[in-house]
């Protein structure tokens, strides 16, 4: 998530809560020198690598869902453009060559004010091993998938989306928004 | 642009520039409470609307590029999904009720650090009204277009290719991604 703001990044003075004019929600904004502090959802983009019938997956070395399962994915930097980021991810967590594919699975979740991109990515060969936030790397056919053992649900929705998309023969952008998860 | 990082602004210390264990790029680091202040891409989301062979613009009354056309788009917000921020803008910026399409353009800035996104609309009825950012609101058919007088490159790659795709009648997601431009 993001760092509270209780002082201004820019000249350090404390920070006041109002709605700037010609706004329309409160702002975290400076007595002393104005600057509005507006925080915006962050985006994490990721691949889904295919080789053969089989996809990859990273098990987590980190938290959050730390020894579960999940797709090469991490947040955007400045500087990059969503393509980049999804071969700078997956280079970085599974240290994979890929061909990079469509994007084909979108996950807003708004209420942790995050947005998930999924593309294609098809494996160049089978030289890879698990960097620094990965425990280890599997390929697992659809029926070996460790379904329960996912770390995230849009690392679910885009698997299913995938699978789906391959038995019907199609490549599509599949979008869908994510609630919190309540209790029964 | 991000406001400067000078302090941190979770307790007001001056940040340090360093690299965290197990990252591999320069961050700004509270050395008091040990906050990483990350900065990420903005995501910037419109649409653009559809009334019979005619697209509504609007002509920007705020800077940056104050009197060009452009499609009602603006930054995310916290706790919205893209589809919702792409509606949303649409309200604020044109006063207008549409029926939101699809995704089809996405276009990733880095030197600026933000990534646009288009989504097709229709417009239900012609009760629009520009809105605080907005000096007035035209429809027009693509050759009337002002297409020396836009405000945004995302903005004319999204025109470009929607005109593209309904004359092949097609409804595709084009993606690209823009450099800085450079004089001649």
């Amino acid at each position: 998530m993001h760092p509270a703001i209780h002082y201004c990044s820019v000249c350090g003075t404390p920070v006041q809560q109002l709605i700037p004019p010609g706004d329309n929600a409160l702002r975290h904004v400076c007595p002393n020198c104005h600057t509005v502090h507006y925080q915006n959802p962050r985006m994490v983009v990721g691949t889904l690598p295919v080789w053969e019938d089989k996809i990859l997956l990273c098990r987590r070395a980190i938290e959050p869902r730390h020894g579960y399962w999940t797709l090469p994915a991490g947040f955007m930097e400045n500087g990059e453009s969503l393509e980049q980021a999804a071969s700078r991810e997956t280079l970085e967590e599974a240290g994979c060559s890929i061909d990079l594919g469509k994007l084909f699975a979108i996950v807003s979740i708004p209420h942790i004010h995050q947005v998930h991109f999924f593309y294609r990515a098809q494996l160049l060969n089978l030289d890879f091993a698990p960097g620094e936030e990965t425990l280890e790397i599997g390929l697992f056919s659809e029926n070996d998938l460790p379904w329960q053992d996912l770390a995230f649900r849009s690392v679910s929705f885009a698997l299913q989306q995938f699978f789906s998309d391959r038995k019907a023969g199609m490549q599509q952008l599949h979008s869908t928004a994510l609630s919190p998860v309540t209790a029964d």
